[in-house]
């Protein structure tokens, strides 16, 4: 097993070779449906993943798995889940996926078995969570707390707000949302200003989120909420709890009821499966909910074991994204959901992406002189399809599209008009989103001409669930680290956020000179 | 005024001889205050369009102005507001910057003043409001209503829904929020029964919001909401209210409480300013705040008229960004408000942008041969510092960056923490993010490194009032407007969204072969 830059691999020149599939011509007539039908991958939980509309056949897929052999992929897959210090830029494990499950051999560092440290902390959040459903942690006047408030940014925030959206309604309608979770995130004073004054002060919890126990933004809002508590006759200590590492200054402070740990084996964007995201899903849906969500994860996590790209659906989907963006030269990718359940599953994916793998040096700090990570946007169809789709249809560049569907709604309420349901109306919208972008319309007003061969690919599932939002969280978490492997990156590191945080300490202690100090008038700041 | 394509402009020629600023050169040192002290333009309502941080000098803003001039910029936007057939493709005014103000003459159409025609409009829709608010409108049982619903998508949909959030708790601190404002807009079914699940039915208004009266996703959801009133024991015809055309089979239809109308020359994305807007957000603050953003934005307008293009930010603004996408091939731009409440409104602008410029033929309908718009996209700052930033920073390619900061918070709530206030902390960011991205840092440690040369500008307002919310609305219209003029392509079309509703309804005819067929089994719709 080695590390070994992209540009330096015997394989990419097989692949440079070989001429991208036109997806037009792939996906015409009874050779599209073949194409559908051969071109898929089981996931777990009776999902899949279809690349039939990509520009790939045969040929390129068995270059893309000599790509995969030679820069070892699963191989490396084992070294992070057995342990290794894949993070080597902070010389640290990577382990969130055995928050989940045990994928191989036990992981003991400093002695302690780290899969038994986060079962035990997930246990331990999961309890809390059950004493207070139960009535047995209450307020200071004996009531019952209604709502929970996560403090955290980044991905204290955006991954645990993305799947508790995305199971709301569900829990809704099957009767398990047992508190509801609010988020503040932003250091702008109006973010938490905004979600206090919709709740009831007396009868939330807030989750002060932070690895580090030195965020900024998380530590200004945790001061602001005390604030507002204090001022509300209310004691902070009893409301507040905190998720962060032993050795930070929340830990084992009396200033909590109660503190959760995770530890710097967890990158911010994977933590959703730690206490980051048990606590708060614990508190909203209960922990069993949680657990059904780590299950989910779990078998996806499974499924990127297998060497043979044809049959593990994150590693595929990492290949052919590597392929569109170093051999296709492709910049940007769009993630189209189509359940609005999903609104900011979008953003998360966001940053777990970019976060992870814009980088321009490989995992050694040695400069790289390939492209890695492409730009991640995306909102919920159908809404996208009355926006921003024109560009992606009509416009002068192409973007590679990932969509997700489900073959059924979340809340059981639906209705029949003009001959079909919403949720088929929804299904049938993706269903030709796809054939759209593959195969245009020729049309001599060039004003209404689809050139086409715009590639998707789709993951498809029964329903939202905890375990197939498991699986999809999973799944992506999978294909970034697959693609920071081949491109000899560290995706679990972010030195990139750190000037900018540097720069605003030295405004705020009035230290600037130049453009700082101009800019710094310009917004008014003293 | 000559509508020639942009690769035909003599003026081309010059700016492609011309050398780019690099960023981390010019910004450097005292030269970097210098260049934030001259490279600002005033916007209306105490404004400010700051772009220091961008690759122009005085040499290339005199190509700019070249550039502007030749294709007659300024001319074309007058032409435009005294109402020449500017959507030539469907024939059709381009009016939305009329509902907000005179611009010049008197535009006559069939015999009727449009101005006079748009402000009756608004005046019906703030009447009704009114009555709303004082009780002289009420539901079944004689009780206020208190929740508006929109039912739109697309620009019936984001640009409101961004306009509401932005000034909900501005609202909420001036006693002005009246009524608390919903959105349903995808066609998922969820999309809707999350919302009714959240509202007291029998207290709420519902627009329907559909310029053609025919969208299949709102004409559903509007079946969808009725269904549910009538199961509520409800008359719905006692709740709806329409926002259409008057040649909409929505139109004087007793089916609703009142409608309100705009016609084919308000563009969906550009509707905000029409009913479409003024209905919802009456409603949601009272009659006088939607005029205030109508206020806040027309003075905008009026200084997009301006031909030298450093007296007029949107201009100045969209040729910038031509610069950036033709010359220095640049496929992505990045929208960073750092306030909360701006939360939808890049995906508003992403609509805005992609919707208008993502074309591959001129105005004419003939191919062109050179790149037209951008990708947008992005979420409020801090949020997204802990997310996407990595990749802006130190990602393999470069993306521009359009900054929006504000010098005061909206609602009048904030502690002091460690010597300043979050209001400071997050203005301290914006400032400190400019400078990162222009100057970068050295670091012997490459992982550390930070390249710099990363260009950026920045609208600076004093609040988020109605007024500054206006003028950035009219902003960014402008800007749009002024690269589709200079690309030479119409702006207010979309042919690239009708192939997917077709496609969509051949899937429900069941009038289905091929691809269509395999993926219409994959997703289960029948």
């Amino acid at each position: 097993m080695k590390w070994e830059n992209f540009s330096k691999l015997e394989s990419i020149k097989t692949l440079a070779a070989l001429t991208p599939v036109d997806v037009k011509e792939a996906m015409a007539g009874e050779n599209g449906a073949k194409r559908v039908a051969e071109y898929q991958v089981p996931m777990s939980n009776n999902m899949v993943y279809s690349y039939a509309a990509k520009q790939v056949d045969d040929e390129l897929l068995a270059a893309l798995q000599g790509l995969a052999d030679e820069a070892s992929l699963t191989e490396k897959y084992k070294a992070l889940y057995n342990g290794d210090v894949i993070n080597v830029g902070e010389q640290r494990l990577v382990l969130h996926q055995l928050c989940r499950g045990q994928l191989g051999d036990d992981v003991i560092h400093d002695g302690i078995n780290k899969r038994e440290f986060y079962l035990a902390q997930q246990k331990r959040a999961g309890d809390f969570a059950k004493k207070v459903h139960a009535g047995e942690i209450v307020n200071e006047a004996g009531e019952k707390f209604t709502t929970a408030v996560q403090i955290g940014i980044g991905g204290s925030d955006l991954g645990p707000r993305a799947l508790y959206l995305a199971l709301e309604n569900w829990a809704k309608v099957n009767n398990t949302l047992k508190m509801e979770a609010k988020f503040i995130s932003n250091v702008d004073p109006d973010d938490a200003s905004a979600v206090l004054a919709n709740i009831d002060v007396a009868k939330s919890l807030f989750i002060v989120v932070s690895k580090s126990g030195t965020t900024l933004e998380t530590l200004t809002n945790e001061a602001f909420v005390k604030d507002a508590l204090t001022k509300a006759g209310l004691d902070p200590s009893k409301h507040m709890l905190a998720v962060t590492s032993e050795t930070s200054p929340l830990a084992h402070n009396p200033d909590y009821l109660d503190s959760f740990y995770m530890d710097d084996f967890i990158g911010g964007r994977f933590s959703s499966s730690s206490a980051v995201g048990g606590a708060i899903l614990s508190l909203a849906f209960g922990p069993e909910i949680f657990e059904r969500i780590m299950n989910g994860a779990h078998a996806e996590d499974e499924l990127a074991k297998n060497p043979d790209i044809r049959k593990n659906p994150a590693l595929l989907d990492a290949l052919i994204g590597v392929y569109e963006r170093n051999f296709l030269g492709y910049n940007t990718t769009a993630v189209l959901p189509y359940s609005q359940a999903l609104s900011r599953f979008p953003a998360h994916l966001q940053q777990l992406d970019m976060e992870s793998n814009g980088k321009s040096v490989n995992r050694f700090g040695e400069p790289i002189d390939y492209l890695t990570g492409p730009i991640i946007f995306g909102e919920p169809g159908t809404n996208g399809q009355h926006s921003f789709y024109q560009l992606l249809h009509q416009g002068t560049g192409i973007v590679p599209l990932q969509f997700v569907g489900y073959k059924n709604n979340q809340m059981e309420n639906d209705v029949v008009i003009e001959g079909s349901t919403s949720q088929q109306k929804l299904c049938a919208n993706v269903a030709a989103q796809i054939v759209a972008f593959a195969l245009g319309k020729d049309d001599d007003n060039k004003n209404k001409y689809f050139a086409g061969s715009r590639p998707s690919s789709i993951i498809v599932a029964d329903k939202l669930t905890p375990e197939s939002l498991g699986a999809l969280l999973a799944h992506f978490e999978n294909k970034v680290m697959f693609q920071g492997f081949t491109w000899n990156i560290n995706s679990f590191d972010q030195e990139g956020v750190q000037l900018g945080k540097l720069l605003a300490k030295r405004v705020l202690a009035k230290d600037t000179d130049g453009a700082l100090t101009a800019y710094s008038d310009l917004l008014g700041i003293f």
